[in-house]
């Protein structure tokens, strides 16, 4: 086979994005496409190339996930992250894992191990682990620890701060009162700290496999133990490849709080690829198509988006931004296009 | 109000019941189904009647959750719980929880402070904490921890050197020889002693709210950290309300391997209450009913249920089996019932 068919969508977050930053948060997602195209050219599958896309977003301390995750109420660092193969319908993923600097790699080997089948004596392999045991699963399966000092930044540790006294205030201005009547009063989203920049990606591989993954550091001042919607099956991201009963392969990540139902504010958001197989040629040339669609969508005042297929020279970047004089929460922006691969067989 | 509506299905592990069992389990799930009567006849709502079934359950040292749990793989005992209101939709789960006596206390307890609105400063509450963090967040809720080893039966003990044995022993086995291929050969379900009876119950209260729980000590020999089915939003246990779209309102719980797509045998039960409002009598003589179904399924060789409704003197208990001659996993018992229950408002 030569022609590759490929594409990459890479989501850095459904928060705020500052036009300083903007320019930072583009080059996360252009380095993250790159890396995913890279590895589909090097004939890896979607599952590889998304995981590599990943740990490219999780590296970056603009984001929260892996390095620069937000800190916990105790100060920590507890990330969750979870991936998915379309293929085999496999999932791995943790949740709360402190002390390693890519969570996706502990999902990704999770779900590995569990396509390997079973454990000795017939025991069933983990496809969830959280906390200690998942740190220490990781390491005995070879990914380095990491002290968790390392993976905060000046910008976590100064949001931590701010934070910390911000809650203080409010406890104080509680003292005396009905704390019940004043919990409900203080509905602002305080949480702007940072809180929503999860990272996912989405790929098709050039075998027409998809993939999803997402990772998120949490909420800022999330009580520790809290596992997010990053880490839940079926919530941050899933992957199914084209089967007899549906013509169409679709890989979606998410971000957000989908959880909170009650809330008068969704804040959220998430990217689709869905693809399916064409004809673009005579059948006797042997060039078939994929007609990929990729989408984006968000509650959230912006979501920095980036795509690539293999026939680019460069991703794509673009922040979308929910409309002038619009609540973000209350509103909903959606964008997205179409393409076409060639694979010539 | 002076008549009462009310339904409470207990359902205690999909696995392999002996004979010489059976009447223990029966006699925990009656004792389950009564505990939650009980507190509907004294103007429970469903969440807190749920609760209560739970909480019988998992004292019972018979059943794989709290009390009793397998233990994992290094003789630690760590549970999962999830709860789930109907009326409100709000949702409590902990996963690979320690040293808590009734993880469903814990689950309940998130999902009633969620229900209170915001922390401080904003915050979201959690809903799934796991680990360490739930230990700790429950104690600081008032919720008494429990030494490990007070958890530990003679029977859970003796299964885990049991297990332990099966596992060194499968191990020197596959010294020298290729281990992934071996391990996919391993395939027997050896998971046997007493991996899967999770429990759960579904409930309908007085005002026709629906809520379920789910509460496992998961599977024999699992790497600590692993969080399975049951402490999985919309997994292990959903409830609904009626609503405009739809008259009916379930609550349904699971126990068993769901996610093991790819697995030749899918181990596995569910509970479900259905029920809708009907008209008895003249609607001058203000007598409503509410039409119950409540229905049982499993893949598992048995599975031991009980039901009871505030009309009832004591709960019914059954243990369903497969046919004679089929092959648990490959084959589906399903049975059920419909009871109509009257109100007088």
């Amino acid at each position: 086979m030569i022609g590759v068919l490929s594409n990459a969508g890479v989501m850095e977050g459904a928060g705020y994005h500052s036009e300083s930053k903007a320019k930072e948060y583009k080059h996360v997602c252009k380095r993250a496409c790159q890396r995913a195209v890279d590895r589909l050219k090097a004939g890896a599958l979607a599952v590889e190339a998304v995981t590599a896309a990943l740990v490219e977003l999780e590296d970056s301390p603009f984001t929260n996930a892996g390095m620069g995750s937000n800190l916990n109420l105790s100060g920590g660092i507890e990330c969750d992250a979870s991936i998915m193969d379309g293929k085999s319908l496999h999932y791995g993923a943790v949740g709360a894992i402190s002390g390693i600097k890519n969570p996706v790699l502990v999902a990704n080997r999770l779900l590995s191990e569990a396509q390997r089948g079973k454990l000795s004596a017939g025991r069933i392999p983990p496809c969830f682990l959280v906390g200690r045991g998942a740190h220490d699963w990781a390491v005995s399966h070879g990914i380095p620890p990491c002290p968790s000092e390392k993976m905060a930044t000046k910008f976590s540790l100064s949001a931590y701060k701010r934070n910390k006294r911000k809650m203080e205030l409010a406890e104080k201005l509680d003292t005396g009162h009905n704390q019940t009547k004043k919990r409900r009063q203080s509905c602002e989203n305080e949480n702007g700290s940072g809180c929503l920049d999860t990272v996912g990606a989405v790929v098709v591989d050039l075998e027409g496999n998809v993939a999803a993954a997402v990772s998120s550091g949490g909420l800022a001042m999330k009580h520790p133990g809290r596992v997010g919607q990053a880490a839940h099956y079926g919530c941050g991201c899933w992957a199914e490849n084209t089967c007899n009963m549906n013509p169409y392969s679709t890989a979606v990540s998410t971000s957000g709080s989908p959880f909170l139902a009650s809330e008068d504010r969704v804040l959220g958001g998430v990217i689709v690829l869905r693809c399916c197989r064409c004809v673009e040629a005579p059948p006797s040339q042997n060039i078939q198509g994929i007609l990929v669609e990729f989408l984006w969508s968000h509650t959230t005042e912006s979501m920095c988006v980036g795509y690539m297929s293999a026939q680019d020279s460069k991703a794509k970047t673009h922040i979308s931004r929910l409309p002038p004089g619009t609540v973000p929460g209350q509103c909903l922006a959606i964008e997205g296009g179409v393409c076409r691969l060639s694979v010539v067989e």
